[in-house]
């Protein structure tokens, strides 16, 4: 306690870094990244409004994967710091309460003060569902891709492990404007270290649901879209309609011409953010 | 064809008796029963609207299950009849084709012209999802209901498992108006035919959404509310609040004094209606 009982200046308050395990329904979302105000509500905007409101000053959050629009999100990871007394429980009951229902932090830790959510992380999850059903499935279409033709659930996982390993991956998507001077190379190389498709079955559901298949990426990070193209370019394998010969021309052309056209946002989940395990274990 | 071309009369075809199998988020229901306009959007309303506009005549619909508002389903059953000429392929899709994204036809199947959807059926069967989770999940909440408690599922499953069989169920729930004259036992007594409860662990997934619980119940029929109030209640006994003699005690007093609030609609699920296998095999 400060002698005479003075309130402390907010400046001699030690400045803590915070992690937050951040879980979003992205459904009603302009995506995570802030935008302004006009362009729509974002994961980002609506976290620093609640944190601001919680600190009592602004709270610039940065987040280890930039989800697009109507992308979900379990295992998203912010950081942020802040001069605010509060314990991490406290932290976490009142960004809660001031969230929206479909954003919600799962958990938050303290970090080291050099802990940046995107730059620290070693890894990014995403998980990718599709549904296979001719007829709507209303219960199923809000975290999955309906698609009205059967796929070949084995061919498409041939092609996926051959995703596996450092790739240019420019023909699937793009390098994020904000990270130039890595060199023409290191632009659109990425590590892929996990890439695989399993078929879900419907079990009782079944006629009220089709088959799910499910495909898993995780990568030391990901061009902008490339999950999105790559689903939707697995999925004309899966069809029939690309050979594994013309998928892998494709991706060792670097060019988009003929990938097929990115699967809808809403299949889409960021299920996880590894970082090493010094930094942040979760 | 008729001699001369002319067109037949509308009169002269013959009428056909149709069942449909029918999903629908029941998010944005005011429940599965017409109601008048002002009193908000019912399922049947929008099918209702569908069936018209591709009969060109009001088609009146019949549900086999009263689901409540926010109720969802995946096996609902609905029969109608028109004098329309359209084989089953193309009523399916017509009907889709004028509903909204929350409602889908899954299945249209031709019936005995004494079919009635909720007459003919013999049993209906009920999921109801609990997540146990202390904070809160978007992902899972649209068909969940959030416990932030734990719960013991043994025992939760040791009292279900007490449900089997005919009762007088009148401590969980009311008799539709629209039955009178069963006298007074026939009023509250139902069948259950199967009820259970078992844990759905969340896998990797486990640190975006803690664990999940699925109940089943199985009826000839069930009084309005009743399995939203059983839920309720058996998560009292999850819970540790009410025993097992305790939750005995509530079934066997036909009283409504000491049963849990009724779980939220969210959560539940109609997945199948069971009819004998000669008059719709589904």
């Amino acid at each position: 306690m400060a002698e005479g009982g003075a309130p402390e200046a907010h400046e001699a308050r030690p400045l803590t870094v915070l992690a937050a395990l951040v879980a979003y329904d992205g459904t009603d979302f302009k995506g995570f990244q802030r935008q302004s105000a006009e362009r729509g509500r974002t994961v980002q905007g609506v976290i620093e409004r609640a944190s601001e409101r919680v600190a009592g000053e602004a709270v610039p959050v940065v987040g280890a994967g930039r989800t697009d629009t109507g992308v979900h999100a379990s295992g998203q990871v912010i950081s942020f710091a802040s001069r605010a007394r509060l314990d991490l429980g406290a932290w976490q009951r009142a960004l809660n309460a001031n969230l929206p229902p479909d954003v919600a932090v799962r958990g938050v830790a303290m970090v080291a003060p050099e802990f940046h959510a995107r730059r620290s992380a070693l890894a990014r999850r995403y998980r990718y569902r599709i549904l296979v059903d001719p007829v709507r499935a209303p219960l199923a279409e809000r975290y999955a891709w309906r698609v009205a033709y059967p796929l070949d659930v084995a061919t498409m996982a041939a092609a996926t492990a051959l995703l596996v390993g450092e790739h240019d991956f420019s023909a699937f998507g793009s390098s994020p404007r904000d990270r130039p001077g890595e060199g023409y190379r290191g632009h659109t190389v990425r590590k892929m270290l996990e890439a695989s498709v399993h078929c879900v079955h419907g079990g009782d559901e079944r006629r009220a649901g089709g088959s799910q298949i499910e495909l898993r990426f995780a990568a030391n990070a990901f061009l902008t879209g490339m999950v999105r193209r790559l689903v939707g370019t697995l999925a004309l394998v899966g069809a029939g309609r690309l050979s594994l010969a013309e998928f892998v021309a494709i991706l060792e052309s670097r060019d988009k011409a003929h990938r097929g056209v990115a699967a809808p946002a809403c299949g889409l989940c960021l299920t996880r953010v590894d970082y090493p395990a010094d930094v942040l274990a979760w």
